[in-house]
């Protein structure tokens, strides 16, 4: 099931897209008394698809234009790096890791806040003025449904609400200047998210296809089964000590092909499109302005 | 102008405290139609200092108890590391630090989300099934009023609504695991807030006493102006590329005397008391649990 935030006639809603991408139903019409944004959703419904039946014929996804499915959180992303081998031996021997390990003995963890994230078909702010070297990062991201502290490996697909695609866009200048990677990751609209949510049961996060085309030029290319710390490590992990609640999202790291990969670095410049798919839940893509 | 938040009879309000510490008058009776928290009062009041005045005798502080100031943010708390010369030098010898320069060359902002924080007298959780190297860090933190992308310098002043005082607990041993030292800094209570907000006019920040005892052993005891990066770098660097919000908390980073600037290092254990003090703020005490 495909869980969206819509723009229709300058008001924002939250609804269900069909499996051909053609048609939408509203969730104040599937819910009695539902008026809230797609946070409210993942608090006030637990269990997207077992609990959200579409009724009727819907209404066309063409009126609508798609927005970012998870706008506001109550805290900021938690996102991870270095989280696939050849990535990490990529980034490390590209001169703006500040960082000691070329394979994280632990997740490494930091944050992007809410205030990045943009929907499809937004623009990414190249940021001249702070940043010459913007790089893009290809991403499978996890939303937590059911909250927790201490939260096992082996319980933690049940915390699951959804997964999206995230551009985990990237001034590779801040991150190393500033020695810890957040202000290199966190400058206004470097959160590119979307099409949509798919519901935890939609597909299966341990073998799904990851891809990321700048121009049309196929430069990331792998799938999740690659990753260094699996999904139920990261929850299990990030939970030992901070109770995660309904609404975190938690972006799971980059295969390598990033920019920074390449001799020499093919940085993102004004009027680059990038687009990124990920096999079972959709695609997103995003011009730099 | 102190502005605190306080529980009466279980319920939480939003007050202004007089000088004394011995009497408060509620917000809600001063501003007509105010019913928020403390972010909604950031918001809503740019200017505490002109726009708040008491009126009559007041109600007597003994009935209530102080709670975090800010216990609600829209994202998480913007922290800076190694930002007083000799902590710089002190962290980097002490084994736990995974970044690569001494004095950083631009400030180390990382993150905590607001989830952390708790108020006076709050205990501070000491997550023994996940740190055995907890620590504590005596900080100036600045509440932003007005936002913006962009800051100048010269204006940053004009963007601050006020002051209060953090610990930015920390769990060494996780602080080095991650890498990125976000996950040492983010566990549930690791950061006490308080006693109240003093108004931006309240304070010299550029020349303030920061001082922390624990179980009565005075360990930190420093001015801000030894700050490596000043509260106006601060606020302009963050805001080059990140547009601040009314309600944003930048905390500028602890002085020389942390627990592992001393051979062996001296971490924090179930039953310690951390007291704060910062001068024209005021005092907050946390105990370890």
């Amino acid at each position: 099931m495909r869980i969206a935030t819509i723009e229709v006639q300058s008001s924002s809603r939250v609804v269900i897209v069909d499996d051909a991408g053609e048609h939408y139903w509203d969730i104040a019409d599937l819910v009695p008394g539902f008026t809230g944004d797609m946070l409210d959703l993942i608090k006030a419904v637990p269990e997207p698809a077992s609990q959200l039946v579409p009724n009727g014929p819907g209404r066309p996804l063409a009126e609508a234009r798609l927005k970012a499915p998870l706008g506001r959180t109550d805290r900021n992303l938690f996102l991870v790096g270095k989280n696939y081998h050849e990535h990490a031996k990529e980034f490390s021997g590209s001169g703006f890791d500040s960082s000691a390990q070329v394979v994280p003995s632990a997740p490494n963890v930091f944050t992007k806040p809410a205030s990045t994230i943009v929907g499809p078909g937004d623009d990414i702010l190249s940021h001249p003025e702070v940043t010459q070297q913007m790089d893009y990062e290809a991403e499978l991201a996890v939303i937590i449904g059911k909250g927790g502290r201490g939260i096992r490996k082996e319980d933690a697909y049940a915390h699951i609400w959804g997964y999206t695609i995230v551009n985990d866009v990237t001034a590779r200048d801040l991150q190393k200047l500033h020695g810890q990677w957040f202000m290199g990751k966190s400058l206004d609209t470097f959160c590119p998210m979307g099409p949509w949510i798919v519901s935890a049961d939609a597909i299966d996060p341990e073998n799904t296809r990851v891809q990321c085309w700048v121009n049309g030029e196929l430069r990331q290319d792998a799938n999740t089964a690659d990753l260094i710390f699996d999904i139920p490590t990261l929850i299990a992990t990030i939970s030992a000590g901070i109770a995660l609640r309904p609404g975190d999202v938690i972006v799971t790291g980059t295969p390598v092909g990033v920019g920074i990969g390449f001799k020499p670095p093919k940085f993102l410049k004004a009027g680059d499109e990038v687009r990124i798919a990920i096999e079972g839940i959709g695609t997103i893509e995003n011009r730099v302005r």
